[in-house]
C-alpha cells in the first residue's frame, strides 16, 4: 500500500519533505500532491473518495492556520489519516487545535507541530502491522535511533 | 435574498437559535439545516455550491472544536460566509482559531464565541446595503438598543 | 460603493496594503486613511458616522494590540465592518481577541491575523451580491486561484 | 474629586459593585453609570470629554469580552482611567488583553480580572496623593487588612 | 489483533469507556488495564514491550495533566499507539500538549481532548486495512453516522 | 512629587528608558534604580516603605517572567504603583499575568507588555490631578499626538 | 527538620491541607501559617529570614493569581522552597506562571496546579536524603501507591 | 552526593550547560548524560533505578516539547528530581506543562523555561541542608548576587 502525502501549498514542502524522505528510507511508495481544503475542495474530495481504490493505505496531510485539510480528507475516506499541524502566526497552536479537535465520528491522528517525520514513522507502524519485513525495518530503525542517543557525547 | 443557517449538530441549536430569531425580527427568510463538514461532507458541498442559485445571499455556519464547517462552505461558494465558533472543551478557543485563521484566498467573517445573534446582525448589515427598508430597520434596531442601555439603571 | 480602508498607524501599511492591492485588482475604489480609535477618536467617530453618506459600502479596519478600531467604527455605522487583527507582542492573540469578541449588538467580521487580503476578498463578496460584474470577477479569481494550486508542483 | 464608575451592562454590577462599596467606605463620592463603548458610543464620548469639568478625578471602567470601554474613555480624557476586565467566555483572558494592551500614548491602568475592589483602592491611592485625610484612611485600611491576615487561623 | 486500552486511573474510565464500547460494536477484542506511566512504570514497560507478542495490534492510552502514558508506551513498542488527552485543571490543554508534542522518532497519534470514541474508530481504521470485513463495518458505520445527521431536525 | 522608576536588571533599561524620557519631556523628576524583588528584597522593602517620605508620588516598576517587583513594592507603600510587564520567554504573557493578577487589597496599575512610555504618561495623568501646569502639558501632548496621526500619510 | 507550610489566605486551606496530611503521614512536623506576600510582607520577610534558624528544612508556599508568595520567601532564605500554584480565575495558568518563571538566581520548585500533596512528597524526598528512616517510609509509600494502581479494576 | 544532569539530546546542552557550570562553581560533582525518555527508555529506567545506589543525591532533567524525561525518571527513584522545561515550538509552554503537571504521587520540582542555572542552585539548596560548608557557599553566592544588583548602574 502506498502513502499519500498532501499539503496545502508548496511552501509547506520545507516541513513536509521530511515525511517523504523517511518513507523512502523505509522503501514505501509515497505520492506527493499539493491540494487545499479551501482552494481546491473538489480535488480534495476526489482524492479522498478514491484514495482506497487508488491503492493508498494511509494519507498524511500537512496544513497550517485553520488547518482543515486532514479533517476534510478524513471525512471522505475510511483509511487512516495522519495530520501534521504546520507552524503559523500563532506558533502552530491554531494549526494544532484545528487538526486535533475533531468531532466524534471522524478521527485524525495528529502529530506534533511540524512533526512530518513522525507522521511517516506512524504510517510505517500502521503498514508494518501486515508486513513483517517492514516491521523488521522499523525495529531496526528504532535500534539505530536508540544507539545514536547512547553514543551521543558532549565534547 | 435568504440567509442559510447551518450547524454541525442539533446540540448547537441552543446557541444558534439566537441567529434565527434575530433574522426573523428583521423579516429575513432564514432556512436552517443540520449539516456537518465531517459527517455529511457531500451535503455540505452540494449546499455550498448551490447556495447562490438557491437564492441565498449569506450563509451563517456555527461549529465547535475543530470547527471546519464555515471554512469548508466558504471554499465552495462566493457568497459571504459568517462563522460562529461554538464553545467547546477549550472554552471555544479551538473553535475560534479553527474558524478565523483561514488561509489567504478564502475568507470567513468570524464572530465572537457563541456570537450567533451578531452573525444575524452582520447578515442584516450585508443585505441592507441593497435594501433601504432593511437599512432603516437596522437603524431602528440600533437606536432601540442604544436607548435600552441609556435607560438601564442599577436599582 | 467604495471601500474604506483604515488603520491605526502608518506602520500597519506593510500588512494592510495587501487589501488595497486586492481591491484595486477588482476595480473597487478604496480610500485609505490613518485613523486611531485612541489617538484620533473624533476623526474615527466622524468617519464612521458619515461613512454611509460618503458612499462607503464596507469598511476594513486593521489594528494590533488592544485592537479597538474595528469595534469603535462598527459602533457608529450600520454598514459592514471587517476587522483585521495585526500581529503584535503576543503574536496577534491580543489583537484577535480584541477584534472578534464583540458584545451582542455590534458585530465585527473578523479575519485571520494579518489577513488583509482576505478582508478585501470578503468586501468583494459583499459588494458582489448586488453587482453581477463583480460576482463574475470573483468567480474568475477563485478559478485562477484553484488552478494555481492545481498547477503547483514540487520540483 | 469624585470617581466615575461605569460599566457596559447592568449584568456587570455583580462584579463592579465591590468598587462602589469600597469607595463608599473611604467616603469618596462615586457616580455609577451604565454605558457601552459599542452600544452608546456618543454617551461614552460625552462622558469622557466632560469628565474633568464634571468634577471627576478618576474613572473606573469595567467591561468583558472585547473590552473597549476603558480604552475608549481614556482616549477622550486626560484624567486617570482604571480598567477592570470582567470574566467572560474565555475566562477573562480576552477582557484582560483588550483592556491592557493599549497602544503607546493612551494608557489604561489595568486591574486583575474581576478586580473591582482593587480598582477602587487604586483610585483611593491616586486621590490620597493630594488629600492627607484620605491617605491616613488608606494607611488605616492597610493596617486592618494586614491584621486580618495576621489573625487568620486554620481551625 | 486485539486492541489494548489503558489509562492512568479508574477515574479515567468515565471518558475511556466510550472507546471500549465502540470497539465492542465493531467486534474487536479490547483488553482494558489501569496502568500509570508514573505510578506503575515497570508494568507500563512490560506491557509495552510485550504488546506485539501478546497479540495487540494497537494500543489506546488515555491520560490527563502531564500525560506521559501514551508517549512512554510508544517508546517501548513499534505497534501504533493512540493517545487520548483527558480533560484536566487546564481544560485539557496540558494533557493535549503532553501527548501530542512528541519528539522526532517516537510518534503518538493524538486524538481530541476526551476523544476516546475517535481513538477506537481510528484503531478500527488501522485494523481494517488488513481486514475487509472490518472495512465494510466501518463503511457501514460511516453511512449510518451520515444518515443520522441527514435525518436530524430542529423541532 | 518625583517618580521612582525601578527595574530588576540593567537589561530592562532598553525598554524602561522610554519611561524616563517621557517623564523628562514633562519636566518631572525621575529617579531610576536597579532593584530586584528576588535578588535585593531588602532594598526593595526599604525603597517602598520610604518612598512617600522620600518624596515619591508614583512608582513605576518594570519586570519580566515571574514579575513580582511591582506587587512587592505595592505591598509596602500606599502611593500608586504602575507595573510594566517586560517581554520574556513566553512573549510577556507570564510577565503580564504575574503583574496584573494581584489579590484583593493590593492593586498594581498594569500597562501593556513593554508599555514603559504609557507608564510614564499614566504617572503624568496622576500627578496632573493636582498640578494644573502639568495638566496643560498633558493636554498639549495629546493634541500633538492626535495631530501627528492626522498628518500621517501613506506615500 | 520541620516543614513550613504557608499560604496567602484561609481559603487556600481546602487545597493546601493535603500537604499537611501527607507530611503527618510521614511523621514530619509541619507548621502551618497564613501569610501573604502582599498583605503581610513584613511577616513574610521575618518568616523567611528566620526559617533556617527556626529549624525549618523546607518551606511549602501555596498561592493563586499573581502568586508571589513562594518567590518572595525564596528571595529571603536559602533553604528549599516549594511553590504550589492554586487554581484561580484563569484556571491557575496565572498562578503557575507567577510561581515558576523565577529569574536566574532565586529558584522555586514548582508543583502542578493545586499539587499540595506532591509538594509534601517532594519535601519528604528532600528530607529523606539525610534521614534513612524517612527514605524507607518513602519507598514504602511508593510501593503501596504502585500496588494500589496494580489492584485497581474497572468493575 | 553527586548531581546527575541529564537531557534528551546534545542540542539541549546550549541551555543545560549552565547547570553544570553552576554546580562546578559550588564544587559539586555533576555527571552529565544524554538520555531520552522516548529514544532510550531502558537507559532512563536503569539510570533512575540505580541513581541512589550510584551516589546521586539529586537529578536534574532537561527536556522540550512533550517533556517526559523528568517525570519518567521521578517515577523510578525517590531522590529529588528537578525538571527544566526547554524552549520549543510553542515557546516552551508545552515543555513547561508536560514537566510540571505531574499526577499526585510523583512530584517533579519544575524550574522556569530554560532555567538550568536555577535547577543547579536548587540542587545546591537541597544538598546544603546536610552540608554546612555548602550552605555557607550558597549564602556567599546570594550575597554576591545581591551586591551585583546593588552595584548595577545605568550609565
Amino acid at each position: 500500500m502506498k502513502v499519500g502525502l498532501i499539503m496545502g501549498s508548496t511552501s509547506d514542502w520545507g516541513i513536509m519533505s521530511a515525511a517523504a524522505e523517511t518513507l523512502e528510507e523505509f522503501g514505501i511508495t509515497c505520492e506527493t500532491r499539493i491540494m487545499s481544503a479551501h482552494r481546491t475542495p473538489d480535488l480534495a474530495a476526489d482524492y479522498a473518495k478514491n484514495a482506497k481504490a487508488n491503492g493508498f493505505g494511509v494519507i498524511i496531510a500537512g496544513a497550517g492556520g485553520a488547518a482543515h485539510l486532514a479533517g476534510v480528507i478524513a471525512a471522505m475516506t475510511t483509511i487512516p489519516v495522519i495530520g501534521v499541524p504546520i507552524k503559523s502566526k500563532l506558533n502552530g497552536l491554531d494549526s494544532l487545535l484545528s487538526t486535533v479537535q475533531m468531532p466524534s465520528g471522524i478521527p485524525v491522528a495528529t502529530m506534533a507541530i511540524d512533526g512530518a517525520k513522525n507522521a511517516a514513522l506512524y504510517a510505517v507502524s500502521i503498514l508494518a502491522l501486515s508486513d513483517e519485513g517492514l516491521a523488521r525495518k522499523l525495529d531496526e530503525f528504532r535500534k539505530k535511533q536508540t544507539q545514536k542517543v547512547l553514543d551521543a557525547t558532549i565534547q
